[in-house]
C-alpha cells in the first residue's frame, strides 16, 4: 500500500498574523519502515501560541523552524504500522507530529507519551486539558506560584486552554479567582460554566476599573499568559509580595517587538516572578493522574474547539489570536 | 541659644535632572523639645537614588515627598539635647533626618538605630557599606537571589554604593564576579582595588561583546541596579534557570517614562526574579555584624565620595546619575 503524506512546510516567515502563503502543501509518499520505527496517522494537532514563536528567527527555547522544514507541533496519533516491540498497532501517541499527515517515530525518542488504545476521555481533551495544557496549568498553580486558600489569583487568557484550567485549579485550592477574557460572553462562561468568581473584560473601556472592583484585596497571585497592557493592568493591583507565574505573553507573539513591559511595581511591590514551560516537567504523572480525576469528578470542566483539514491549520492557527475560540483549539486531520 | 533650621522643600516637581529650582531653601527657629524627644545635629545626609523616585508623584513604596515638605533622606545626626530616657547628648542616630541641619526625633519613632558615640568605622562608612547600602547588598546576595560557589554573578552599577558590595560579597561566596560599570577607570577599580574578575564598560561600542566574552558559561545571578538596555543586555546571556535580584532601575529614574523592559527571556530561559527593598528587612544585627567584620578584616573594600554643604544637595544628588562618582555618595552639611 503506497500512502501519501501531507506535509505543510515553512516557506516564509510571517509578519503578524500567519498566511497559507507562509507554507508549501508538499505531497511525499510515506516511507517503508525500518526496525524499531512505527508509522503513526496524524489524529489531531494541537494549536498553540508557541507554534507562532517557533516560526520566528528570534532566540528561543527550541530552535526555531527552519525555512522548508515541516511545521513543528504536538499532536496526538495512532499507530497504524508498527516494527518496534514498545508500539502496537491502535496505540495512541501524544508528543510533537508536526503539521502532517503521517509521521514515523523512532522507538525510543524522547518527549512521546503511549496512551491506551480507549483512554477513556476524548481524543481534543487529551491534547487539552489532559495534556500538555492541563499539565502546565498544574505546575504553574503548585509549583511555580501556588494559590493559598482566600487569596485572590487573576489568570489572564482566562477562557483558553491553559488559563481556564489554571483558574479552576485556583477554585478547587480555595483561592477567590478572577479570570480575565476579551468580551462579555466569554466572561459570563467563566463565571457560569468554569465557576470563576468574576469575569473581566479586557475590552472594555473600563477594563482597568472593572479589575479594581473585581480585587479588592489586590492580587496575591497572576497566573499570565498575555503580557503587555494587560499584564500591565494586573501588576498595578498586586499587593506587596506578590507571585507571578509567567506562564505566556501572547500579546506579543504576532508582533514585531513586545508591547514594552515595566520591571518598576516588581521593586515598589517586592513582586517575585517566575518564567515556565512544560517542557522542563519530564515526569508528569502526577499531574496527570490529577487532571484526569478532576474531569472525570467534573471539577474541572473542558471545552475543545475542533476545526477540520490539515490544509487549514495556518489560517486556523490565528483563531488563538483573534479571540474567536474558547477553551482548547484542536485542528482535526 | 536659638538655633536656625535650614531645610530644604520641595517646590516643585524635577523634569529630568534635579535643580535647585525645584527646592525652597526655608530658615526656621529649632523647636523647643517636649518630653520624650530629642534635638540631632545632622552631620552626613546619603544620596541615593531612591530620593529621586521620592520626589516623583506616582505609586511608590512610600508616598511621595509633598510639595512644600522637607525633602525626604536618610541620614546621621548626632544628639545634642535630649528629654529621652533613651538617648544621650553625643549619641549618633541613623534614620530619615530629610535635607535639613537639625531633627526632631520622637523617642520610640520606628525606623532609627542609635550607635555608640564613637563606632569605629568612619562616619560616612556607617551610610554605606555598613549601613543601608552594605545592608541590601546583604540580603540580596544572601536571601534574594543567593549566589553559589563557581557561579557567575554580574552586578550593574558595580562601582556604586550597593553594587560595589553586592560584588564583594559575591567574592566571597565564591562566585565569579562581572561588575558593569562606565568607563574603563571604574573597571580597573572594579578588578584592582575590589577584587572583581572582570569589569565591563557599558559605555564602550562592544559592550555586548565585552560581556558575552565575560561570561562563557552564561550569567547564573544578577544584581541589577540599572534596568533598560544594560538589563536587556545581561538577561540575554543569562543561563537557563538563572535567578535576578531586583535592586535598582536607576536608569529610568529620571525618565518621564522608564525605558521599555521585557519579560520574554523570563520565559524562553525558565528566569526568576524577585525585587526588594531594605526596609523589609528590619533584623539587621546579622547583616551589619558581617559587614562590619568584613570591612575591618578587608575583605570588603569600601569608598566614599563626599560633598559638602546642605544647599548643594539638589546638585550633588544629580552626580548619581552622571557616574562621575564611586562608591557611597554623601553629602557633609
Amino acid at each position: 500500500m503506497l500512502l501519501t503524506n501531507r506535509q505543510l512546510r515553512l516557506k516564509s516567515r510571517p509578519k503578524g498574523l500567519v498566511s497559507r502563503d507562509n507554507f508549501d502543501l508538499v505531497e511525499k509518499a510515506v516511507p517503508n519502515l525500518k526496525d524499531g520505527e512505527v508509522l503513526l496517522r496524524t489524529l489531531y494537532i494541537s494549536m498553540d501560541p508557541t507554534n507562532r514563536v517557533w516560526m520566528r528567527d528570534i532566540p528561543q527555547y527550541l530552535a526555531p523552524v527552519a525555512i522548508g522544514e515541516v511545521m513543528r507541533a504536538i499532536g496526538l496519533g495512532r499507530v497504524v504500522a508498527s516494527r518496534s516491540s514498545h508500539y502496537a498497532e491502535g496505540d495512541l501517541v501524544q508528543g510533537i507530529t508536526g503539521w502532517q499527515d503521517y509521521f514515523v517515530l523512532r522507538e525510543g525518542a524522547t518527549g512521546y507519551v503511549r496512551l491506551p488504545a480507549d483512554p477513556g476521555i476524548p481524543l481534543p481533551t487529551l491534547l487539552g486539558a489532559a495534556g500538555m495544557n492541563g499539565v502546565t496549568a498544574y505546575y504553574g498553580m503548585t509549583d511555580i506560584a501556588p494559590v493559598q486558600p482566600g487569596e485572590t489569583l487573576v489568570v489572564s487568557a482566562a477562557a483558553g486552554s491553559v488559563g481556564s484550567i489554571a483558574g479552576q485549579i485556583g477554585k478547587i485550592r480555595g483561592a477567590r479567582v478572577v479570570g480575565i477574557a476579551g468580551g462579555a460572553e466569554k466572561c459570563r462562561y467563566l463565571v457560569d460554566d468554569l465557576g470563576f468568581d468574576v469575569g473581566v473584560n479586557y475590552k472594555a473601556d473600563d477594563f482597568r476599573q472593572q479589575l479594581k472592583a473585581a480585587t479588592p484585596d489586590g492580587v496575591h497571585v497572576n497566573f499570565e499568559n498575555v503580557g503587555g497592557e494587560v499584564m500591565r493592568t494586573v501588576l498595578s493591583r498586586m499587593v506587596i509580595g506578590g507571585r507571578v507565574a509567567l506562564c505566556g505573553l501572547i500579546s506579543g507573539y504576532n508582533a514585531d517587538e513586545r508591547p514594552s513591559d515595566d520591571f518598576g511595581p516588581f521593586i515598589m511591590k517586592r513582586l517575585s516572578m517566575r518564567g515556565f514551560l512544560v517542557l522542563d516537567y519530564t515526569k508528569t504523572r502526577e499531574a496527570v493522574g490529577a487532571l484526569g480525576e478532576w474531569i472525570r469528578e467534573g471539577k474541572i470542566k473542558t471545552e475543545e474547539t475542533v476545526a477540520e483539514g490539515l490544509e487549514n491549520a495556518p489560517v486556523v492557527l490565528n483563531r488563538l489570536f483573534d479571540g474567536s475560540h474558547r477553551g482548547k483549539l484542536v485542528l482535526r486531520v
